[in-house]
């Protein structure tokens, strides 16, 4: 049932992490026999009462169980006590019994806590459409709620990875009035990724004091230029979850409202772990080589500035250049042009690693392609679009398109 | 400068077809010195005087100095006397000095041939953004209208491709008003093949009298369910042209207006012309081991349903699937959710192979997987989603993404 073992992404950082204890945040993994042998594949995640929770769910029609299930929770503003995570199943396209099943998970876990059902969230990746093994996980939970600890954070990484190449967390402090707080995240992506109003799979914890109707505009802001602004393959996937669970034990006086000042060291924190997980996810990209940024200038909004970046992000083309390390710029010139944008050639500058391409609708007047060449053969890759129109600007991540992402897909049902 | 050899197509017909004479067409080839040795990459076409053209053109809008030149004299309905085509080199973002080549390439095709530069139509494809080997063009023209032929068609098919592994072409014959005319077509495309209104680069030839007003309506709706229809790797090309010429040498009366009651069995003609041409480009989809067709219905409206065939047919992980003959139908789930119409999972139905796969939200149940994984092993996959909504439908065709994708694109400046 394992997947073939895969070559670390040569993005990966050097080592997981030191994520510090979270007060009022326990941890515990096992190997449930529900999908692979030899690695834990569960992970349960509790959290003391009194805690506040935000999420950001994908938009997919076709989202799974626990997708649904997150959401009718988050709407009816339940106090979460527990996070349940699955690694190998999607429980998604399973139909009334996948409701179910998930609701039996739910339940075991309520009855190892002693709470309500509803006050689990959980999560599930990995293959669409076949039953989850239910029975494994719920013979799992007691076990893992008699292993809870504080310092099980890289473990719950790994457990919650399917086709990733290495663990995924961060961890970032702020203050609150004077009061420490602190941040930690971990994550799980690498295919199927090009969230749409969410992520893959994204867990962040603080013992910040927040509560929701300020904790989820926050998110809500840090997830638009984070797990949104990233694409490993254009392919949105039914699973997507980002969840901050906040357990309010630092003690700060909880902020009226988002717009409150003593806010802004730690929205800069948040910013920074999300931005950071969301890095390490296309950095761990099905087959990537190569982590290429694209930034666009010049749009006549925003919203049309992010349709040019992700037409290039996107574009099979530019993703195959870069993995060849081919200075082929008329690539971004097509794909620039099929984004259904207003485009003005005559207006539009290109640079590649900071090297000036493009000018007045051509290549600029003896071009040198050398220092370009040198660039591409580096592990970031940097594209710059200016479409000299208005103000309006776009940051997106995306990695190169390689055989490794064909031997992934082709060969592994995920 | 040549590309490296690559394999024939396994999607590739047997051989070229005969296309007969055109009256009132005449063709010929040459190898040019632009960019490729050791085979032809300059093509003229000459129709006599009286021909009539229709177009449908890329919509990108960073569109190549022949597209425009193209529409130019599409809008102005001048008359149409020739068409030279080059491989190897786009003309696109090539800045005022495109224009003023290409305006050169067209001045030598008119002196040769005693008419105006603006009745000849040009078109180009290659690599896009440098600046194209006009003098070479220029000085292969006299020697192109020296050897002009009424039986060059696999030669000139052969003289446009860029990455294509096959020449590619077509014939259909009809009667309208009980005299028998006859189109032949060629077309070039391999890679960065999703046309918007357009196409790569396709040419049809008729010797039926048909009026401009009349033809270009024609082009337009056989275009919709053909080339518009087709999709290789989502990437729309900056040079993407479709003309059809029409020289009346047939000498039936020319039709009043597109709903002329003589002109259906023509249009049933050019329809299956378009549609064998289209589909010999996606056979020839760069890497390409098996053409897929993509059928949706039950859609609110065709444009919906069509969105949704489009996110199927452009999702790199159902792609890999198939290329990987992975009954992996949950990413087709995956995709239809990612499309943004709307999706009522109960009623959502797909079927592979004619198998039925899915019905209210779900596997069905007692699946037998044997029968669909036997379809994967085949050469043509059929995929049909039924969305039980309302009456809504489309018809999408494309091709698996391989290691073959990787190896033509990340290797080769095309």
């Amino acid at each position: 049932m394992n997947p073939p073992p895969i070559k670390k992404s040569p993005l990966a950082p050097a080592a997981f992490p030191e994520l510090p204890p979270i007060p009022g945040v326990q941890l515990a993994t096992t190997e449930s026999g529900a999908k692979y042998r030899g690695r834990d594949d569960l992970m349960l995640a509790v959290v003391e009462s009194g805690a506040t929770v935000a999420g950001v769910l994908t938009q997919s029609t076709t989202a799974g169980a626990p997708v649904r299930w997150c959401r009718r929770q988050l709407e009816a503003e339940n106090a979460p006590r527990a996070l349940l995570v699955n690694a190998g199943n999607a429980n998604t396209f399973t139909g009334a019994a996948g409701d179910r099943h998930l609701l039996d998970t739910c339940r075991a876990v309520a009855a190892a806590l002693g709470c309500e059902p509803e006050q689990v969230l959980a999560a599930s990746t990995g293959v669409i459409g076949e039953a989850l093994p239910v029975d494994e996980i719920v013979r799992a939970v007691p076990h893992l709620a008699s292993k809870l600890s504080d310092d099980a954070w890289e473990r719950a990484a790994a457990a919650i990875m399917t086709t990733d190449t290495f663990a995924k967390g961060t961890t970032a402090r702020a203050t609150i009035s004077g009061r420490s707080v602190t941040i930690n995240g971990f994550a799980k992506g690498s295919g199927m990724i090009e969230p749409n109003m969410a992520t893959m799979l994204a867990f962040l914890f603080t013992d910040a004091a927040i509560p929701r109707a300020v904790l989820q505009p926050m998110l809500t802001a840090a997830n638009a230029q984070s797990f949104n602004a990233i694409t490993v393959d254009g392919d949105t996937s039914t699973s997507d979850i980002c969840l901050l669970l906040a357990t309010g034990k630092a003690g700060n006086p909880p902020p009226a409202s988002v717009a409150d000042d003593t806010l802004d060291e730690f929205k800069r924190a948040l910013d920074e772990v999300m931005l950071s997980l969301a890095l390490q996810v296309v950095g761990d990209g099905e087959g990537a080589q190569k982590l290429i940024r694209v930034e666009v200038r010049g749009g006549e909004n925003d919203r049309a500035a992010k349709a040019v970046a992700k037409a290039v992000a996107n574009s099979p083309l530019v993703k195959t250049a870069i993995a060849g390390e081919d200075a082929n710029w008329g690539r971004i010139v097509m794909a620039v042009g099929k984004s259904g944008q207003r485009v003005e050639p005559a207006r539009l500058k290109i640079a590649i690693g900071g090297v000036p391409v493009t000018e007045a609708g051509k290549r600029i007047d003896g071009f040198d392609e050398a220092p370009l060449s040198a660039h591409l053969k580096g592990r970031e890759i940097a594209i710059e679009v200016d479409l000299g129109l208005a103000d309006g600007c776009a940051r997106v991540w995306t990695c190169d398109l390689t055989h490794g992402y064909i031997d992934i897909n082709a060969d592994y049902r995920s």
